[in-house]
């Protein structure tokens, strides 16, 4: 029977499965984590995902309309456990049926990669010397390797070679080198030690360090492992951080230090759980932003904070992580992947990596939101990329009711007719507050139920029992104190709307000085990669009403997850990979904004909902006209 | 007026200088070491030289024929201070005109080398970020290199990483960069710090560590520096040393952190002397035989002591000399010149450079004397080297009255007829011992006089006093009691006579084999480079009488002084040098002697005086008619 092959989104996992098998076996299968307390027998009702193209799998079950409504099941929502794909599929993992509460992507999409990781072990078997043959050890070891190894420049580590001698009389001459880079000789051992080859990527994010085990002699994960990033107790965001760093050596090598702590005990952990030693892991990449990848090798990041915000160095850096103090093998390398600016780092690049985003033959544009949000535009003949001062509304800091997407945020929402509020919340608890997905859904909503206008202020209504004047300012509750954890009404402020309207025209401002870059206007748009932990949970449909990103139809809209540990992962599995990554850092133009003169003009016109200019968003007009809104 | 170049040898020291001042004044002006007590007045006799071609100076002086034996007259010698060349000159220094007692040559000759230094620095400007420009630090840096630093490829040490941001503000982004082999910066300074550039150059002997500290702007040796090899604690010869360090790792480091420490006292003193600061000591390159090199570095040298002696790595090492122990810039880097094999170190490849061996159009040898007697024979288009067993008979070991050549030794002697003898001694006092050069003139002169046959046994002669029987054997009395400082008659003995017949034999055999794999007869032979301490104070005649090295005129002998520090020096202030060295490591055929077939049949015959086959010493057999040897 012919295969298929279930996608599972946002995390981007693939995995084929024979003709037959429900998603959720596929899910079990490829180990996406989904809830499914019953055992998938279409009781508890918990595996909910969501199919676009119904025509795709089987047809609706009696188990599903049970625990479905009804307006999930047109909204494509299915039990995993009572689906059977027919062919080839996409599926949707709501938030709710993912089994960890607080999430941390640790997959994001996989493109395919060839594996030829930059670190590679081979099994050598030497002639012994003799009188006749008195060729000194390491030109016999040399002499030994085939022909696709640069034979004259090949060297040696100095530490390898001082017991080397032993190592090869020890081993009866039957020895494995592992060798970096075609060009260097990192570790000799006894006999056939080939199966014995792990590699390391690891994203440092500012809250969290996410870190992937992965076998070099399959490319595939074997474990996973992740850690609030330690740095947190000394400054939650980066500038607190950089001001601690900047009142003495001592602070910056404590970051250092902790921030070395954190990955290695995420190291610890995969290598646990997966019972890997961790001497056999040799090759580690890094990435993270401009002043965490500053923070961690002990770099003085003090100028990244200042104007003009310049970074000590952009390249791609290997350095034995002894010298860094990363516990992997004595002799392992680790390589910290180009950045391009102070504030568009090798996060940001790896997203462009695991996307294969300098591939692309058509314009296209992509997009990791945070408290800075990163844009790229542009296709394999070229790409220009921006920082966005976004700011933190979208991870709750500002908003009154706003919090992290953490158990009990409200994390999507609908308003219905008569204005009452239908949500989610992350956890299926009662809720204690907004997360960002909520809020672009929110202010959507209030915009196409004309509760707010085109400038985001409330248009008075007092057939709306939700709108109401707060303690200072007019207010929308979302959720009643009945229905809230915390015993309190939810609300949104004209405040709170004003932030996210500057949040969002600060991130389409960035978009659109790029397009203008690159001489691509919306149509031009092949596709839109909505990257990041943030952008897997948003729903598109609302992001192009709010005004967020460039309005082109929903399905040339991609979410593709936590691209930054996949692009590490691809450069630890992929020379190619590793040297794209030079190549790009040299190649993508970075534009400060700050110094475009019609920044200003554009960040005024963005802060419109949508747009001022509606001719930007003509999906978004019907709203407008139905509505009457201008 | 013209210049005339006046060339000190065996030191190989040059100097143009305006006609018509005296040797001595040269001498000075070079820094050659020349006894003159009465200060230049031809009162003291004591500034002794050898001038071969009499017609490129004045005519004999008063003051000379005062102070100089008829035989010296005719040998060419003349006092320095009453010599005024007319024409460019090589000057010979016979050891007792040298100033210090025990010599250690620290100099060689000096061949012609392109100052173009591995390392350089660079004062560069750099202009100052700015919103509109946010080039990151280290690559602003690169942009303002000249174009004739590979770009793309350059490299930055981590620890010079970390510091560059602080550096480049508070030095107003005026800056010196420090760059090794064009690919990779090892310091950065603030403002114009070109020119403390400094190279330091390293023989490490068995016995003798010699360093050369080099401007590396000018290329010139400022000071030099020499101190006992402390391992002579722990062994005076190889392979003492290496039993010693088999013992144990603990041994091993012993070994290693002494000739570090002598390394580094070396490098204090020529610092001290020369007030230069060690910090701006970039570059350090290190030659020593097989041994050195490895217990030097720490590598396991147990396997080079064992059959089949095969050293543990061939190629040139560079690494950084914070990382070896040796107390340079933090941030300089100690290259080790490339070996041969086993018995045929970094030193002897040192020999090759500074006589431009490899150039030569026509075949030539170079026979680098010693316990081991490292030979070459070759041109440009190809040369094999081998290691000749020579044993320690030549340094004093083994031999009744034998010594180093230090204060005391007889150094040269002719027997006169009526078996009297003339000699001279180091130091210019009472003779304790015979020291290698003074061996090869006396078991020389003894065939000449016929007092030992072609086989070295001593012809029984009733007129000759100096014959008598000794202890258990026969033995010609050198130097009477009363001439002595040891007031012990000094001989040497039938048995003493084999250890030298086994010594010239080994080396001997070396030249004649590697002749033959090279197709090469005596006659084909271009030059005879005597390289080392020791075949810097042979008389070349004798050496042949002997049959110590191939009968090619004496013209076509040149002794090259200790061409090991030269060839050093020579990679230290010329890239071009070190790539040729590496070069030459791969190219240079090693011939193992012990797998010749013929190597028995050839020592045996090698062990008469000269030679069993005559053929091979035309120009010996004059003294075999007179005297009726055969």
């Amino acid at each position: 029977m012919a295969s298929i092959t279930v996608t599972f989104n946002p995390i981007g996992r693939e995995v084929k499965v024979t003709r037959g098998i429900s998603i959720l076996d596929a899910a079990i299968e490829v180990g996406v984590p989904l809830r499914a307390e019953c055992g998938g027998n279409g009781i508890c009702g918990k595996c909910k995902v969501i199919i676009h193209e119904k025509n795709a799998a089987n047809g609706i079950r009696d188990a599903e309309r049970k625990h479905l409504s009804p307006r999930e099941l047109v909204s494509g929502y299915r039990l995993a456990c009572q689906t059977i794909p027919k062919r080839d599929i996409d599926i949707l993992i709501p938030r709710e049926t993912m089994i960890e509460e607080r999430k941390i992507l640790v997959h994001g999409i996989a493109k395919k990669t060839t594996l030829d990781p930059t670190v590679r072990k081979l099994h050598l078997k030497l002639n012994k010397p003799s009188l006749s043959d008195v060729t000194p050890d390491f030109q016999r070891l040399q002499q030994t390797l085939p022909d696709s190894c640069k034979l004259q420049d090949l060297s040696i580590d100095y530490t390898v070679l001082r017991e080397l001698p032993d190592i090869l009389r020890e081993a009866g001459w039957d020895i494995t080198v592992t060798i970096w880079d075609d060009e260097r000789i990192i570790d000799v051992q006894p006999g056939d030690a080939t199966r014995e080859l792990y590699g390391f990527a690891v994203d440092i994010g500012t809250s969290k360090i996410v870190g992937h085990l992965v076998d070099l002699n399959t490319g595939k994960t074997v474990e996973t492992g992740r850690i609030e990033n330690p740095q947190v107790s000394y400054g939650a965001d980066i500038i607190t951080r950089i001001a601690f760093a900047m009142e003495s050596e001592t602070n910056r090598k404590t970051l250092k230090k902790v921030v070395l702590d954190g990955i290695n005990s995420v190291l610890a952990q995969a290598c646990a759980k997966a019972e890997v030693n961790s001497d056999h892991v040799y090759a580690t990449v890094l990435v993270g932003n401009t002043v965490m990848h500053h923070l961690c090798l002990g770099i003085q990041s003090k100028f990244t904070g200042l104007s003009p915000y310049v970074p000590a160095v952009k390249s791609q850096l290997n350095i034995s992580t002894a010298e860094l103090g990363i516990k992997t093998n004595l002799h392992g390398i680790a390589t910290f992947l180009p950045i391009i600016a102070g504030f568009v780092g090798a996060d940001a690049l790896a997203d462009v990596i695991a996307t294969e985003f300098d591939e692309l033959k058509k314009t296209s544009m992509l997009v990791d939101i945070g408290t800075n949000t990163e844009v790229f535009v542009g296709d394999f003949e070229g790409m220009v990329a921006c920082s966005c001062a976004s700011g933190p509304a979208f991870e709750g800091a500002r908003i009154k009711h706003g919090m992290k997407a953490e158990k009990g945020a409200i994390e999507s929402l609908q308003i219905k007719p008569g204005f009452e509020v239908e949500f989610t919340t992350i956890g299926d608890v009662r809720p204690k507050g907004l997360c960002g997905s909520a809020m672009i859904d929110l202010v959507a909503e209030m915009f196409k139920f004309r509760i707010i206008d085109s400038k985001g202020r409330f248009i008075p209504d007092e057939s709306n029992p939700r709108l109401r004047k707060g303690d200072q300012q007019k207010e929308f509750v979302v959720a009643w104190a009945e229905e809230t954890s915390t015993k309190k009404d939810i609300a949104i402020t004209q405040k709170d709307i004003g932030e996210i309207q500057l949040a969002k025209a600060a991130i389409f401002t960035g978009c659109s000085l790029l397009m203008k870059t690159q001489n691509a206007v919306r149509k031009d748009l092949d596709h839109i990669f909505l990257a990041g932990t943030f952008g897997s949970y948003i729903n598109p449909e609302n992001a192009k009403i709010l005004g967020l990103i460039p309005d082109v139809p929903t399905k040339r809209i991609e979410f593709v997850g936590n691209t930054a540990i996949m692009g590490a992962k691809m450069a630890l599995v992929s020379k190619k990979a590793m040297k794209t990554a030079e190549k790009l850092s040299r190649e993508i133009r970075y534009l400060e904004l700050a110094t475009v003169p019609e920044f200003s003009r554009e960040l005024t016109d963005a802060m419109f909902i949508p747009h001022k200019d509606l001719k930007k968003f003509p999906s978004v007009t019907k709203y407008i006209d139905k509505v009457g809104n201008t």
